[in-house]
């Protein structure tokens, strides 16, 4: 009668995708090693398992971990370095600099800051393009975070890995290492149009289709790069990736906010997705990506946070609601964007478009444990009459109490089970205040 | 040699205003009766002053408290009911039948939920315009909040005070019981140009000349109300106003979505003031209010979360990140309404809306000793460049460990000291069951 479960999760609330109507209330989830083996009421779960151990939260909502489609974790260190500056300022006098002195212990370090936050706010997977992405990759490993990582490329020397040419040893190396890894996925990371050539997106192309990857790619961010391409190619972005036959169900592109009806036409066709960034889009003025019009020709969209020296955090709660409400402004309708549609985007979209639907984004028998529970006995919280309204417009990442991804516990009553944050924190410290003590020179 | 002071708060930062350039190490503040009395390195103060009490706070950053200029606290029960909807759908079919249940015992609990999540987000002051405002006075006044509170006025019976001669009575009573109150104000709150004849809002701008307050009203929200004033008076809502002369220094406009650019000159010539509500505005597909514009043109602006039905949550430090970002993004600016501009609407910039400026909005020697701390020893506000950065970008509510409001500890390491919280959400919740019982009726 009774089967033998590693872990229960219990609470008041369960929601197991994104639709109020799914609710369940006094609800549990079964874990066996890396799955959910079942989800019912709590009184039937108890009954049907026996459990090595159990995590009851009284006011807890179950539900599925939020997954961030656009990161630069290592970039958590230059938070609040600079802002409020033009692009190329703030890239040119600023980022890059102190890009150029990024040592692997450093991004090793940095990588873990913004691993800290993500946990903590509720993000169990994400998607990273960066430099030393080794290093990005072997700090999430550490961390039991669930990521897809790949080294950006592109057509000049990278502080990483030198010339270009060896950036293709390092990423072939990053697949090898990482082939049979239950949680760390490789991706082949083209920068951009603007800043690779048709050579490179092209050889990166076949990269992804040697390893069966994602083709992740930063595209038509904004008007300059729209303008570099007209003048280059005589043609858009997504019409240059069209051409070289780049568009695919393999392609992620983040941003998209310059896409035309016909552009969003071809990557509906395509099977290509999108990693909306609407605060980092916000914050730069780089303008409002067309996603209600995206999402009604069937592309997949997933929500990203872009990097924290754009945003600047990586909380994927306070970016559902900034994307919630900035596309009913834009459209003038306060219909548009709905609590539903921007939890599914941040869940289940989000899947979808690191084509990992089967395998995470909604809690459902047979998928992998990656489950978060959030503390509703809060006034900001309460009372509740819809889930999804209030995860999207009024949670933040501080609501989220534990955090289980692949089966494994990595936060507990908000504390950290995979990092030493105090250590981290004190660390980061003096990294930044040497970074600062530099910037004088 | 030492003087004697009732409290000294400590910490490893103190941003007596909105300007980096001003903030302080290792700094504290002396606090005597309601006011502050001290701000200096903490070796300076603690060797001057002796203190009944110190509260001190490793990697803590003291601060103003947040001024919210326009709530409507009780709203907080109906947060979640319907979202995502029409205005006038989600006014007619959710808000009004609801709004019809109130009992004076409903609007004290209510109100006292906005109050417990304002002083968890950092808010020390608010202005309330709303109905039962004797109930939301009684309930702010018990847990130690500053405060300016209005009865709402409009030419329909109210659920309040019934026929409209008996709200002028109610506001009359009102004004009388807080005359010499140290923490509340009251206000003349005519509702809006479309739900006021012109001799409801002249007979409550004669209240407020009377009782030297302030003139609290909706103004300019959406194009319907530009319509419908148009349609009924020839002109805009500030055109109405302005014949009326009801625009003054102690009008106090929320909204102020479709301003003109002549319009945005004559509020800054009759010193008239403006409650920017982003978050509100974006959710019901208002607009964008033109703040970039009212700023250059010296009109005084502050910021307000509306109620938590249309926002959906009353976080001034979320509405800081919303209002810093959409300006950018709406001029194409990535400058505009930088991190010191939004902190400064949010704070010394909002107490001037309140004619208050001189009583609170910052850190200072004679001012009253309104004042929070956040804990700073997390990842996503670890390092620390530029502190009003971090405030706006990436600082949340929940980050505020202490609330002190009038010389007052309101909230210690996050517990509330004012409000009884577990009783209260205990209370609300089956409020909030009742209200779906009814809605289903």
């Amino acid at each position: 009668m009774s089967q033998q479960a590693d872990l229960i999760i219990s609470g008041s609330y369960l929601l197991p995708g994104s639709h109020q109507q799914d609710l369940i209330t006094d609800a549990a989830v079964a874990i066996t090693g890396d799955t959910i083996t079942a989800i019912g009421s709590s009184a039937q779960i108890k009954s049907d398992f026996s459990a090595t151990r159990t995590l009851h939260t009284e006011h807890g909502l179950i539900m599925p971990g939020l997954i961030n489609t656009h990161t630069h974790a290592p970039m958590a260190l230059f938070r609040g370095l600079a802002d409020d500056l033009p692009l190329m300022t703030w890239l040119e006098e600023h980022i890059f600099p102190v890009e150029s002195k990024w040592t692997p212990h450093m991004i090793f370090q940095a990588t873990q800051l913004s691993l800290a936050e993500m946990i903590r706010s509720g993000t169990t997977s994400f998607c990273d393009t960066y430099l030393f992405s080794k290093e990005v990759a072997r700090a999430t490993e550490e961390s039991g975070m669930r990521a897809w990582i790949g080294e950006v490329l592109y057509d000049f020397p990278s502080p990483c890995y030198g010339e270009l040419e060896n950036g293709f040893a390092y990423v072939d190396d990053l697949f090898a290492h990482y082939r049979e890894h239950p949680l760390i996925t490789v991706t082949a990371d083209p920068h951009s149009v603007y800043t690779c050539s048709k050579e490179l997106l092209s050889r990166l192309g076949t990269v992804a289709r040697d390893y069966n990857s994602l083709y992740v790619i930063h595209l038509s961010e904004n008007q300059a790069e729209l303008d570099t391409c007209q003048e280059r190619y005589g043609c858009t972005p997504v019409q240059h990736l069209e051409q070289l036959e780049l568009l695919g169900a393999n392609t992620l592109a983040a941003h998209c906010v310059m896409l035309n009806d016909e552009e969003i036409a071809l990557m509906a066709e395509r099977g290509a997705s999108v990693a909306h960034c609407m605060e980092s889009n916000m914050k730069l003025a780089s303008g409002t990506a067309p996603v209600t019009q995206m999402l009604a020709a069937g592309v997949q969209v997933g929500i990203g946070t872009d990097g924290a020296a754009s945003n600047n955090d990586v909380d994927m709660f306070a970016e559902m609601d900034s994307v919630a409400k900035i596309h009913k402004v834009a459209n003038m309708d306060p219909t548009a964007m709905n609590a539903e549609q921007t939890l599914h985007a941040a869940t289940l979209g989000g899947a979808a478009t690191l084509q990992a639907q089967k395998q995470i984004g909604s809690l459902a028998v047979g998928k992998k444990a990656d489950i978060i529970v959030l503390d509703m006995n809060q006034p900001h919280l309460t009372p509740l009459y819809n889930v999804p309204s209030h995860l999207v417009y009024a949670a933040r990442g501080a609501d989220v109490v534990h955090s289980v991804i692949n089966g494994k516990c990595v936060m507990e009553n908000r504390e950290l089970l995979t990092l030493d944050e105090d250590r981290l924190l004190t660390e980061i410290r003096t990294m930044g205040e040497t970074l600062m003590e530099h910037g004088k020179d």
